[in-house]
């Protein structure tokens, strides 16, 4: 009998609606641990190369970790994954909330779709078998509509759901998917995954958590760590930082093109708290209560139920779109978690097109009247919903087909600006396709560095917090790295990011959990093994060094504020990149993964995949 | 200030008389920690390649780890390193006793020997000056005759040595260091390079142990040992696992030409414990007692100041002899202890010998009338002593010079070979001129896999005891690889290997003693960054994976006992080499660590000397 997991796949197929189960040993459990692990196993061993991420050979995977749901603070965190219709690569997305500790309660640690429904459905996982429900009367329904048609239709109140909006219905290649209404598994284009397979959500409600092997050992964690969390994290949540972001010169301004926001501190988590925050949202057994709940009245109506913006929503529908309205702000992460769609992704694309916009790359013929300009909290407020809808107003750019600017935009900043052409490239931030977080490469350059060469396109979920720093020796390379085979392995794992605990702690906890008799130097590795499964990933799909790479103004130095004058050469970020390769033993100009590496992190299976 | 550690290098040139003390800081103590990470920093910095071992230009270096000395069990090992007079390699040997910790209590963590000195001399550390005093009148001296007088002059009975024998005086290549009569830094040679230093020994007394960070972890890790040692090691010793080694077929029998030794049972652990044991021997804060004291007087008289015979030692000069008194063994390893020989390394000679001579590659002319087959008893002790003082009886082989056998064979198996030449290289069992411990590769065939790729040559203290595995795929290589960082880092650390410590336990120890918030990772990075110097170490001075091959002998199959066609394919062998070298991140066929692998080491400067 296993600890800390089900030993239970579910496999459905949406085509022909056949589902089955399968029961890996506690090797597989073991070697990849979940999440990431689980992820980039399946999609290695399964998907073709050259497959459209938006047809029915896509294979969407939620998986849990061993730590998911075992009642410790963090274990709340889970992860999706496919090849993703922003990069055409490697696609992943985690998220926190109640629904990963509920999947396991109903039995399974992960779920597998393939295929595609012929109809919109959901999948129901109860106390009985799984079902495949109808889900038409659902299609173009917010989150908390569908989630609440679902749970009365059902008759159960404690149902969990991951679901799309219209956003993921319309395959838009930033959509997401949420769960509990307020939880994103924000990037990479899962919404649109799910939305291409007509699959509207999975509903989930179980009473059997998976048992652990050290119950004392789990309490004295428990007992740890509600004395030991950030109480600062409690208060501002994971807006804490903004303001010294700003000041350090690194807040994404204006589509990157500044990093001093002048309406900073209208935007901060100081200023949220004091006005908007009605309450502190947290996930499954924890404490820390980071999430942010917020409600406006006016000029827009902000409804609660959907939580409230964190950081990266605060700079990339703010800062990064020269917007200081902090209630514009909160009813854009509101229509993003009622339609589904990423609010980095987003605001990322919204900050690229009013940029356009100033340089007369899109004009108000092409916006239907909107002055989409930076700061124009309207405006952004309106994209958003343009975007989740693909709304069909006449853009001259590419009127051959009379596309809508949302439609266009829909299709994230890589592809937009390729359809705009005129050198709107330059303003398309984004690495692979996917658009940049609100993390400035000059500022963070070990961030930087993850921008390059993560296996999502640019993604801060394993880059340094690096900031002010302008180091990319052989001592920041390697902090990187070593930094990332963590960051892996707490995917694997799933475990949040912004709890305390020690390295040292982690063996005591998924031994506690599991009953293993593991070593930081064993998840070290399963961590660095599954992070070279991504690689793997994308170079059967035909990426190279070229792929690694920044859009060209995070190679200008800023003109003013605190950075003026730094900039990230292109020399130099190619040799860090090389470095790293080398250091995690890929070819030091491919990338490639070295046989004798594979046999180390014992996968030589992927040597016959490349 | 520093725990756990003095932070100081004490410089001895011989030469000129000139001492120094060097104080590296906290991050040389916690990148290189000690041990085999202090030899080959030193080493590899210092020395050019392709000096002569024996010349002034080599240095001989006693080094402490950041364990050694700290009152937990195990803690009483320390190690010693050179450029190898075997191999002309990196040479190295480890011991445990009291002398280390005695040296950190003096004051130093570490002590570099280079030049000669002019006359005999020996180094004294007491609580005043270091002091570089005569020993002429100790030269010739056993080690116990040396130590009694050392104590004497000193005025004190509790003063620690570390010494050599004529052997070393004599500059046997098969010359070891002892330090307290009976603890033997053994391979590699180092006693030969010290008494090309005319360094005679090396005495301390020391009081003033460094501070520990947190006496009460140490305490607790104190109470844990003494609950959980192993009573079957304080019971047989290292010889228990004898027997079972007879009955598998793996213990090496008349120069490795046999599996199964029919007097096996005379030579027991059990057989020593219930004959000629008088007592059990032990190392610094340890309770385990592994160390064996005897006491013969007929036909040997056999003196228990010298101890008794580890496992190695009733192979070297039993079984592999084929040899059964076991009183003649402990007469030969008291002759051993007393001359300064290693002990595996003279008894593979020996064994090497006894097969030249039934080959008729050696006679009675070359060994003035000494009957020198297997199982003569006699024999084996008198070889002992031949080698030792390289005893000029005549030797027809080399009767140009008029060289005496003892003399040949105080050369070591290979170079004696090449000497006797007429096929004689066919009997020679050693790695790059380190003689085979008692470890059969085709019964162990992890640990051959270590004998091929040691830095030292043939070392069983980094192999697999994969008794009975005929494995040599990708699990096996990579458990090798992985223990072979452990083994190393043990040796950095200086810990005791017979100690039932968890890998978890030694973050705690670690930081218990300095404080450092070390993780199981950076301890095995820390072996892993020392191996690789060693490599490095050889690379430089030209060994290829040329040299990383066995004695044809192995290659070929038993022919009888339980391993009966059993062997170590040559085809097999080189696979095994190659895969080893890519999960290590050297070059798959060169064995030349990449320079990514290097930097993610953090030891680019090796890089530049390659």
């Amino acid at each position: 009998m296993a600890y800390g997991y089900n030993s239970k796949i579910l496999r459905v197929n949406l085509t022909n609606k056949q589902m089955s189960i399968e029961e890996p040993d506690e090797n597989f459990y073991r070697r990849y641990m979940g999440g990431r692990g689980f992820i980039a196993y399946y999609l290695l061993k399964e998907l073709q190369a050259g497959i459209d991420p938006l047809g029915p050979d896509n294979k969407l995977i939620f998986a849990t970790g061993v730590i998911t749901g075992g009642r410790i603070a963090g274990s709340g965190r889970n992860s999706v994954g496919a090849k993703s219709p922003l990069t055409n690569g490697y696609g992943e997305a985690e998220a926190g909330g109640y629904w990963g500790p509920e999947l396991k309660r109903a039995g399974y640690d992960a779920i597998i779709f393939e295929g595609k429904a012929e109809k919109p459905v959901y999948l129901w996982l109860g106390s009985g078998e799984p079902e495949l429900r109808d889900a038409s009367h659902l299609w173009g329904k917010t989150t908390l509509e569908t989630e609440t048609a679902i749970r009365e239709e059902l008759g159960d109140r404690n149902i969990k759901t991951a679901l799309i909006g219209p956003a993921g219905e319309n395959q838009v290649r930033v959509a997401c998917i949420l769960n509990d209404i307020s939880h994103a598994y924000g990037r990479s284009g899962m919404g649109a995954v799910m939305g291409s397979k007509n699959l509207k959500g999975v509903a989930v409600r179980g009473k059997n958590p998976p048992a652990i092997a050290d119950q004392a050992k789990i309490k004295e964690i428990v007992m740890w760590l509600s004395q030991n969390y950030s109480k600062g994290m409690q208060d501002l949540g994971t807006a804490g930082g903004l303001m010294g972001l700003n000041q350090g010169g690194g807040l994404p301004t204006r589509n990157f093109r500044e990093g001093v926001f002048e309406g900073a501190e209208s935007i901060s988590g100081q200023t949220m708290r004091d006005t908007i925050l009605i309450n502190r949202g947290t996930c499954y057994a924890c404490p820390v209560k980071c999430k942010r709940v917020v409600k406006v009245d006016e000029p827009y109506k902000v409804n609660p139920e959907y939580g409230g913006p964190e950081y990266e929503t605060l700079g990339s529908l703010g800062s990064n779109c020269g917007v200081d309205n902090l209630a514009a702000i909160a009813k854009g992460n509101e229509l993003c978690n009622a339609y589904g769609l990423d609010t980095i992704g987003v605001g990322t694309i919204i900050g690229f097109a009013m940029e356009c916009f100033e340089n007369g790359l899109i004009t108000e013929t092409d916006t239907d009247g909107i002055q989409l300009r930076f700061g124009n909290a309207d405006a952004m407020v309106k994209m958003v919903e343009m975007i989740a809808k693909r709304q069909p107003n006449f853009c001259k750019k590419v009127n051959q087909k009379r596309q809508g600017i949302g439609d266009l935009l829909a299709e994230g900043v890589k592809r937009a600006a390729e359809k705009i052409g005129e050198g709107a490239s330059e303003f398309a931030m984004h690495v692979k396709g996917q658009e940049f977080p609100m993390h400035e490469p000059r500022y963070k350059q070990g961030m930087g560095l993850g921008y390059a060469v993560s296996p999502t396109g640019a993604d801060h979920m394993q880059g340094l917090h690096d900031a002010g720093s302008r180091d990319l020796g052989t001592d920041k390379v390697r902090t990187f790295l070593y930094r990332q085979f963590w960051s892996s392995f707490r995917n694997c794992a799933g475990i949040c990011v912004f709890l305390p605990y020690t390295r040292n702690q982690f063996p005591d906890i998924i031994r506690g959990l599991t009953g293993w008799d593991v070593t930081d130097w064993e998840l070290m590795k399963v961590g660095e093994r599954c992070l070279t499964m991504t690689r793997a990933f994308n170079v059967r799909e035909g990426f190279t060094k070229a792929d690694d790479i920044f859009p060209k103004r995070i190679h200008q130095a800023f003109t003013s504020g605190p950075l003026a004058e730094v900039g990230y050469g292109e020399d130099r970020l190619s040799e860090a990149v090389s470095m790293y390769y080398d250091m995690a033993g890929w070819g030091r100009e491919t990338g490639v993964p070295r046989k004798g590496k594979l046999q180390e992190l014992d996968i030589e299976w992927v040597a016959d995949l490349l």
